[in-house]
């Protein structure tokens, strides 16, 4: 439902997915004077800690989903991959904020990048991909090089094979499951960025600083904030961001990311992917932004003006992936450093354990 | 118990109170990777909806204490006035910070102005009051004037009386029930002022930058940092604050307020009254600096180090009393506004509803 519901404090915003995301949505609300209801199959989910009331239950137990509408009044998600039915089925009752448009096109990478195509938005190029035989003309026609993606379900470098000579692509469809998959063109980008936008109910927007992200194992390791851009390049960002919320009527806070390519002097910009929900990239603006994102993606779903989203820091968040959580005493001693955990049980390798924000206020 | 527990992320800290104080302090917890359980005997506590467990009971009922006291790692409180009984029964048990030694001198004013006197720190003139004739022997000694309090549970203005001409004099013992007080000498002050300390387990201290106070109805209305005070004054309250922690051997965040006399260009500090805990004065922190005063209490209470103190804006906090809070849509609107709201169900006058913190970020 796309109604003009909007929240008045102690209403309850309900939100799909306990994890850290839905957690730090969760606290955001009650700051904001929202209760949260937070709906999870994860009986061990980090969000159940920090909400007014949660649900354990599978996505597809419409019974339980009923219960859930009932007792929320606008509901959000912390992760695209909502299943379809899920998302229709509370769509039909209340509002589903960002929407179900969004879901549908994050879901799927080749729907995506139609759509940011449509948009007018600088994307690299790509080809959809239901062959080994359709892999091997796309490749052809890209020099030979290129990622090849599944359309769905791909997160954090999974479900995905990089193809730089004929031995990678070789089979390469059968090794990521024979599903249906895109190719998208090798581009000599300098660094990946990656811009927060949010917009809300009455069509407004506003993007955060723009930020450059560092990978390690595919896994997002840091954000760094200002990220050593030029204006236009700052100015280019947020006109994508904001182009591609408002083609989706989108009421919330999106992650935008990007490949920097540089040519001399030139920056250019090509829009990798999008993420329809707060972003990992964003949680800078916790301790250098008066509005962090997830205050922003709240008062959004609220229905409720965008606050602030100037910087009043420099801002390096670090993520603690697995066993980097061990050295949260030393964080602690830093003077410049906040910590953030999530209340996760176990320690895994690749498990986002918690992040570090690193700021250097202007007036020190 | 006062032995060395250091907690580690995923232990449990128990707090008594859940209004807003143990609200915010629960949120800080959780962020930090701590579980909170509240204890507190009103089943509608703003803090049930933001903590991992709560127990409604009565601070008397000691079998709910037990149970509580094998659930957590360490205790702190919200309020100072914790009755002796239920922080003895505790603190038999566990850590209880920051201290059964802290509770006993905040409870009564006779105690914590002769503490204050004997850790060398400046207060008013006082006189311990038990009669209407010992009143009228002190007040001549005050020349005739002075604020007569009880020695125990007196908050917001409540439980004092201003003594300016013989007729508020006359019956003063009896009007505040008769029951043991202290006088105090009225000073000229020019406007109260704020320290929020905190001090961690091995000893170290740390001041946040001293706040101007403003109330209104006896309740406090605004806190605003920069207080417009010379260095030396700046410097005098953090002395004086960190004194007084030293003195208590205390673990954790203090509120220390302060009467700012003017003579010309002189400023004096006569130290008015402590809080042994997380102060409405220093709710700018958490939009001001890295380490928000609840942020320091739970770092503190937890055995963990202290964080920075430093402020990266200039705050103006202003409370949001009984039905100021129905502008909560107007802040909203306000750019350098960040809104905290307590997600209590019922707004009635002089109840304390939320906070605003308007910020200016020195960079704009």
């Amino acid at each position: 439902m796309s109604e003009n519901t909007r929240l008045r404090p102690g209403d309850t915003i309900g939100i799909l997915g306990g994890g850290q995301l839905g957690r730090m949505l969760a606290q955001s609300a009650a700051s904001l004077g929202l209760k949260a209801h937070v709906f999870c199959p994860d009986p061990n989910s980090p969000a159940f800690d920090v909400c007014a009331a949660f649900t354990v239950a599978p996505y597809e137990d419409l019974d339980a989903l009923d219960r859930f509408a009932e007792s929320v009044s606008v509901v959000t998600y912390e992760f695209e991959n909502v299943p379809g039915a899920t998302a229709a089925h509370l769509d039909a009752k209340l509002p589903v904020r960002p929407g179900v448009r969004a879901l549908e096109v994050s879901q799927d990478r080749l729907f995506e990048k139609r759509f940011l195509s449509g948009a007018g938005v600088a994307i690299a190029d790509f080809a959809e991909i239901d062959s080994q035989a359709g892999l091997d003309a796309a490749l052809a026609s890209f020099g030979g090089q290129g990622v090849l993606k599944t359309r769905r379900f791909g997160y954090d470098g999974k479900g995905q094979i990089m193809i730089r000579k004929p031995e990678d692509a070789a089979n390469a469809f059968q090794a990521i499951g024979a599903v249906p998959a895109v190719l998208e063109a090798l581009v000599p980008f300098d660094c990946e960025v990656s811009v927060i936008v949010g917009r809300d109910l009455d069509g407004s927007s506003a993007s955060y600083d723009i930020a450059r992200n560092h990978h390690e194992n595919h896994i997002l390791k840091t954000s760094t904030v200002p990220a050593d851009v030029s204006d236009a390049t700052t100015r280019s960002a947020s006109a994508m961001a904001e182009k591609i919320v408002a083609g989706l009527d989108y009421v919330g806070v999106m992650g935008v990311e990007m490949f920097l390519l540089r040519d001399g002097d030139e920056e250019k910009l090509l829009v990798n992917e999008i993420a329809p929900r707060v972003h990992n990239s964003g949680h800078w603006t916790q301790d250098a932004c008066l509005t962090s994102q997830f205050d922003q993606h709240i008062r959004a779903v609220a229905g409720w003006p965008l606050g602030a989203t100037e910087r009043h820091s420099d801002a390096v968040m670090e993520n603690l992936i697995g066993a980097d959580v061990d050295g949260w005493q030393s964080v602690l001693k830093e003077p410049q450093a906040r910590l953030h955990l999530y209340g996760k049980a176990e320690t895994r390798e690749g498990r986002k354990m918690g992040h570090v924000n690193r700021i250097s206020t202007r007036t020190a």
